[in-house]
């Protein structure tokens, strides 16, 4: 494992040339002379031919515009493939927990087991991965590549070894499911950027040494193509790469950036399925009444609002893990304890049988984004009507007796301080999507409330049709996640999601206002927080283009 | 007219002080004193109040984020209100030649004189213009901004004179229709930018200046802005503004860009329609086979290769016109006549009774991307069936007795030329949307092929749905006009354009191989001939990005 841990580029190199150094000259001393002499004769020549296979390779590759092309594609391939079998696990996971629950139907003691300990025992294995392996592996990764593409020297960040174990320590956090309420994000372009930095170490062996030079290239076009595959969003990836990672954006990555992006998000849709993941159906024509133009507004500022509070609260939480005493020994003596008893606490509030009824708790993280993106209305129905008969794909969201508004209230309320809560696990994980989420469920909260108050759409004009409330949750999400990460890209993200552009004005617009509230006074984003949090060297950032 | 001519930001200061200085001092001694006094002490008090309005103004402005977020929103709503009325203008126009058209049925020399002397008298017209008023106006102006924004100093091409006739002159220029083949983007991007530029003048009058040195800031918003209220798309106009306007984009920009082109984009579909301005209905489930990949990877590659000859032939042209004696002179003393004359001879050859049957003539560009973009198959149906029972939006490409193959194999000999031809008119002109419409014609062409080769998509799986040649022509479209500029963005001006995502992946792809192939060996781009034909200072273009 030593060998693993310091392998940034130059010490890969190096370990690699005393390698060979080995090969060649203490170990002759301790063979017998003429039994091995073949055998060194042909690894001499294996060595010779392998350096003019290498040669070839690297002609053929230059006559294609070089191997830093193939190292991009490659890692465009690379990273959708590894983002396909993660999210075919956790799926597999998922659904294993899920038919545990159904068939423990009627014993109400062994449902509070399973629905309990199934997450609390993931978190303690991702934690304690995290713990006894590479503790550098925790969290999400981002706000230390920021710092590592301004220049910082963090070689343990980019090593073997923590990308096996963010691997996976990530796949049991995201099977752990909508309980920890956690993302694949953040983790999943640190995973593509340690990806690509081997990529590069490879591209340095076989291609020319003359752009060398070019270090921190391979580096922001993998944010993009983590990106990318991690969604199959080719331009929100590269959008993303740009305005995250460094505060000037040369040109020169910009088509590296689109050329891996587009690999990896055409090889993850090729995988999945060609369709986007959360593909929503919203009417075309008219999508919405000029007049929604102001609600939405409203919708982008409301959302700034919340997610100012939600920063706040936030680094009150991350000063409060440094120096509370309790907690700083459980963070860095019992991760695993510690990780276990946080998932029991959130799985024991989010049982079906109690709280969690009334927060649509049995969805996993992907259902709950497809639910609140659902092109009907809600309030329309009766929560009593004929549900039963016909599930509908949001069902779960108007249990009986019960409006889903006080449901989507709920849950709004409940998680707040659960995502503030669960940033402390000592675990791979992304904060990006919980935050989408959450963004969602206030915009579909507002859109439902309008939609209610105006059933008819614009009553002036009576062959107008109906409001979507789909189309406010995910103008929501992308506004309150564009104010938590101070970004815009979520914008597009949302667009590419779901496959459709019709609401591609008014979601731009939550965005704009959302970001505008949200960095209005120069306030850290999320990720300023754990920079900040963690004295990581800190970036120039976006802060400044808002002048308070 | 000689004040409206040195009006860059500093002379425009200068001017303004002197023009108050002249109100005190000199006109003061022409005047009987007793008479005149109040006036003056009248004027004074009202320079007062306008400076004390100006002060409060200022600090209501600081209070929302400053007076450079008011011009930048001012920024979007004006390109969009400019680029509507123009729109509106043009299509009238275009509608009244229509109509004398079809007025003189059966009087075929009355139609042959309607169809070539309505676009030789307006391009007479529009190169007189500029040839008298301002001889800046003519041609695209994207190169001359370029340089701009490279900290070149040229006044004269953002004068509120060249704002005029660049207006009058570019309605005049599409007015004339697809005889001409000329689109809007390039001169409106310049239009956008003197706009802007007249607008930072006077943001720093009315709020603090502070931050006075953020000059080049507002003339990229401006492009961005420019090309979103141009087609009703922000994204693609912030990216374009990115890639073809400098080497480096400051990330400070990022937001102000987003902001402006958003307000733009959605103040011209709020004024035209909330649709999408070529909206298409390809089918969503399955868009396409995953086998179709690799026909979308040779088309890409084909756009390239045409772009090149396209390219070459452009240059040549450019060079020609710098050595032939005989077109000198006539584009410096004779440019009315050499319009005209050149205009003429392309209508008579695209006469709707002459060759021009044969390319679609009788349609507007709008009608034209519209008809190539077309969801349905037209190799499916015999050239001779009821077409004129049912009208379709592509009837002109299957004129009686030619199949569709036909039409638009002769439209993409025709027009290539034309088009080459057409670059030397000193006119204002834009050659983006022409290129684009040229490589929805390849597109199409290849679409039609495949479909007509295999009409029931992919023969393994009889239940797969049809091929839809619409996509290839987006995708060609993309491809082409990418190659041509040198830039990826028109892979996201497609989607936008179209409101649809289905093909986003083939789109993209194909645009970026379109791209490598046009970028292999650092050819310079449609832009940089014309930058290298006119000397114009050079940018580190993004030429270096494939290493050849």
């Amino acid at each position: 494992m030593e060998g693993f841990d310091e392998s940034s580029h130059e010490s890969f190199s190096k370990s690699r040339a005393a390698g060979n150094q080995r090969l060649t000259s203490p170990n002759e001393s301790l063979l017998p002379d003429d039994r091995w002499k073949p055998c060194l004769r042909s690894r001499a020549l294996v060595k010779g031919q392998s350096a003019g296979c290498m040669q070839q390779l690297s002609r053929a590759l230059g006559a294609l515009g070089g191997a830093e092309w193939a190292g991009f594609m490659a890692l465009g391939l690379l990273t959708a493939v590894i983002s396909f079998f993660m999210d075919l696990s956790v799926s597999k996971l998922l659904a294993a927990h899920q038919w545990l629950y159904t068939r423990l139907e009627g014993h109400m003691a062994l449902q509070l087991l399973c629905w309990t300990l199934y997450p609390a025992a993931l978190c303690a294995v991702a934690s304690s991965f995290s713990q006894h392996i590479c503790p550098h592996a925790t969290g999400s990764g981002l706000p230390e590549i920021r710092a590592l593409l301004a220049g910082v020297d963090m070689p343990h960040y980019l090593s073997l070894t923590n990308l096996f174990v963010k691997l996976l320590g990530l796949t049991c956090t995201l099977a752990a499911g909508s309980t920890l309420f956690l993302g694949k994000v953040g983790p999943f372009v640190h995973l593509s950027t340690m990806v690509g930095a081997y990529l590069k170490n490879l591209c340095s062996l076989i291609g020319d040494n003359k752009r060398d030079g070019a270090g921190g290239e391979m580096l922001v076009v993998a944010a993009a193509a983590g990106v990318a595959s991690c969604f199959g969003a080719p331009v929100s990836g590269v959008l993303f790469s740009m305005e995250a990672m460094s505060s000037h954006f040369p040109l020169k990555d910009y088509i590296p950036c689109f050329f891996s992006a587009a690999c990896g998000a055409t090889t993850f849709r090729l995988l999945s399925s060609l369709e986007p993941l959360f593909k929503t159906h919203f009417p075309e024509s008219p999508p919405f009444c000029p007049q929604e133009i102001i609600l939405f507004a409203v919708l982008g500022v409301a959302c700034g609002v919340v997610s100012c509070i939600y920063l706040s609260l936030h680094r009150w939480m991350l000063g409060f893990t440094k120096t509370n005493r309790v907690l700083i020994h459980m963070l860095t003596t019992e991760k695993a304890l510690y990780s276990a008893a946080l998932a029991f606490f959130l799985a024991l509030l989010t049982f079906p049988h109690s709280v969690g009824q009334y927060m649509a708790s049995k969805y996993t993280m992907k259902q709950l984004l497809t639910s609140l993106l659902d092109e009907s209305q809600w309030s329309e129905r009766r929560p009593n009507s004929s549900l039963a008969a016909q599930p509908t794909p949001w069902s779960e969201w108007a249990p009986p007796g019960c409006s889903v508004f006080v449901s989507l209230s709920c849950f709004l309320l409940m998680k707040l301080w659960m995502l503030v809560l669960v940033c402390t696990l000592p675990v791979p994980a992304g904060y990006f999507m919980p935050v989408f989420v959450y963004g969602a469920a206030i915009g579909r909260l507002v859109g439902e409330g309008v939609a209610y108050l105006s059933p008819n759409g614009d009553p002036s004009d009576p062959a107008s049709t109906s409001l979507t409330p789909g189309g406010y949750a995910l103008a929501g999400a992308a506004a309150f996640s564009g104010a938590a990460t101070h970004t815009l890209s979520p914008a597009l993200l949302a667009l590419e999601l779901t496959g459709q552009l019709t609401h591609a004005g008014p979601v731009l617009l939550a965005t704009l206002l959302a970001n505008a509230v949200a960095r209005y006074g120069q306030r850290p984003s999320f990720y300023d927080n754990i920079s900040l949090s963690k004295r990581l060297p800190h970036l120039p950032s976006l802060l400044r283009v808002f002048p308070g």
